[in-house]
């Protein structure tokens, strides 16, 4: 699904440089990437939220430096930091609040702690934004004035960019489609944020694993349950295998949750109308390179034909993420490049 | 429902002047407006939809010219038209191409035919943008960065603004919110679209109306019954008149279509997070000034609090719109002027 991303050499990048950090819960990518959007160097070191905030306020600082020399650079050859962050947060004075994911952080100024260790500007962005910004500048957006990105994994991220302006939301909360109402019947799913009919309760990994557990319970033959009892954990790899191998079950729970997404592209399209709706994340059944991955996708397209008007659905791209994992930093890049500017035409 | 505005003398009126004219398949509405979004005369002349879209773009020119007389302006006194006209169109390039509302009207190149006839340069727009516009100017909008304008009729339209710039969407079809999906289950309501599940479906006039003929047609209890057996016809409009007299069903049905209308909220939240989603149109059950409709917007946000994470559901504003039938030729107006100020800063 992601695509191998071609690290150059310093001496063939395009000044100026942006480094990009993707903070998550269990890992930190940090990567230097020039102006056209090629990363140059890459690592990644453990998050250790136990250690608190400041800790790992220093430990970016000193991975962007570790970055930028194993790119082969000078000290100062970096314009630029871009951090993306899980939430909740306040994008314009660069706080995080209490962000779900990284326990213990509370309300703390990590834009400027990480600019101190930087010794460098930081810019600021939701970390589903930062990803949604990488797709747009140099992924599978890169041809769009406008587009979302779902990121599918445990829950559901979002992103939206619209003519280079990344949709934060009025209070750092844009794009968090996982949580928009797809079912208002009574028999609506439980969302993992405590209400009911959520997109995410349907299409994301948890949901996923929820309705397989629910047919597994319903005593539907299906090969999950030998592949179960003989040790494997029932996850959407283990889904997507058995649906390559011939389970019924396995797939029809694959293209269910290709119609839910299908639903939530929908009620993007209906609401800003974007050039693009990409996929990515941990949960796209192989992407593009994979026959299952190319049948999840043709019913989420199946799903916005059906309700969506003709000449829309048709104008209306429908692709995978290709950025994989990289999105994030080469995102958070972007985000600096984007900072620099407004700066220097100011 | 909808404050009177106050008419303002040509002498009292703030430099440029800009023309708006909202286009409807019954009427055509225009009016003059100054600088700072205040109507110095106002008309309305029939849209005669079978003389054909030429025939109509001449007397919109006329209309203009004839309310920039009874304004008591000279005839050059106003520098740009703003209009606003239903869909499907191309924004872009001026055209409707094959809009529901104007039978017959093909792909016809509206914003340059009224241009002709005005003499003036002609900025174009969804109606439902230029209404939410009008509202982000000079109405309940007008202390927002951002807002989203539901107008609720015999459909729901939509208007999505974010930092003065109007939401069209990569093909003109940015707003069309009144089909997102809502309903994903088996017992999904048909739309008037002919899909399934759609917001339209439920909060809609016409939904309102299906879901009460339902209700009597199971011989549920009802004071409507004696007044539909009466001549009344069933409309939102008895609806709330019997709800306002205590029927239980009435207010019900009143409250459930809040609920609804929640729903489209809180999606509307989740995917842009504006500062404020207002409610507009003809069935808003009284507004701000009758007891039922200020019940009506607190089951909104109700049910806006049940799905949207308590800080942003608090932050986020949920009003009901003041510019009543105004919004669309006084956004229209401010669309003209958005257009005026870009050509004169360039």
């Amino acid at each position: 699904m992601a695509e191998t991303r071609r690290f150059i050499a310093a001496a063939q990048a395009q000044a100026p440089l942006f480094a990009g950090i993707d903070l998550g819960g269990t890992s930190i990518k940090i990567g230097v990437v020039d102006d056209l959007g090629r990363p140059l160097s890459w690592l990644s070191i453990p998050t250790e939220i136990e250690k608190g905030a400041e800790d790992a306020s220093g430990r970016m600082g000193a991975g962007v430096h570790r970055a930028i020399r194993e790119a082969g650079l000078a000290p100062n050859a970096v314009s630029w930091v871009g951090l993306g962050s899980p939430g909740e947060m306040d994008i314009p004075s660069g706080m995080i609040l209490t962000p779900v994911n990284l326990t213990g952080w509370i309300d703390f100024p990590i834009r400027d702690r990480v600019s101190h260790h930087c010794g460098m500007p930081v810019a600021f962005e939701n970390d589903a934004n930062a990803a949604a910004y990488g797709e747009f500048w140099v992924g599978s957006g890169r041809d769009f004035q406008s587009m979302a990105l779902f990121t599918l994994g445990t829950g559901i991220g979002c992103g939206i960019i619209i003519g280079d302006v990344v949709v934060q939301g009025a209070h750092s909360h844009g794009g968090e489609s996982g949580h928009i109402v797809i079912d208002v019947s009574e028999c609506a799913r439980p969302c993992n944020c405590g209400h009911n009919g959520h997109l995410e309760a349907y299409a994301s990994a948890t949901g996923v694993i929820r309705r397989t557990q629910e047919a597994l319970n319903n005593g539907r033959a299906t090969s999950l349950s030998k592949r179960i009892a003989a040790g494997a954990e029932l996850t959407p790899k283990l889904l997507a295998d058995e649906a390559e191998t011939g389970d019924e079950l396995s797939l029809e729970i694959v293209l269910e949750t290709a119609r839910y997404m299908g639903i939530g592209a929908v009620n993007m399209i209906q609401i800003i109308e974007p050039d693009a709706v990409l996929l990515g994340g941990a949960m796209t059944f192989g992407g593009r390179e994979a026959a299952l991955g190319r049948r999840f996708l043709d019913r989420v397209k199946e799903e916005v034909r059906r309700h969506v008007r003709p000449a829309l659905a048709e104008k209306t791209v429908i692709d995978f993420a290709s950025l994989g994992g990289d999105a994030g930093y080469i995102g958070a890049a972007g985000v600096a490049r984007l900072a620099y500017r407004i700066k220097r035409s100011a």
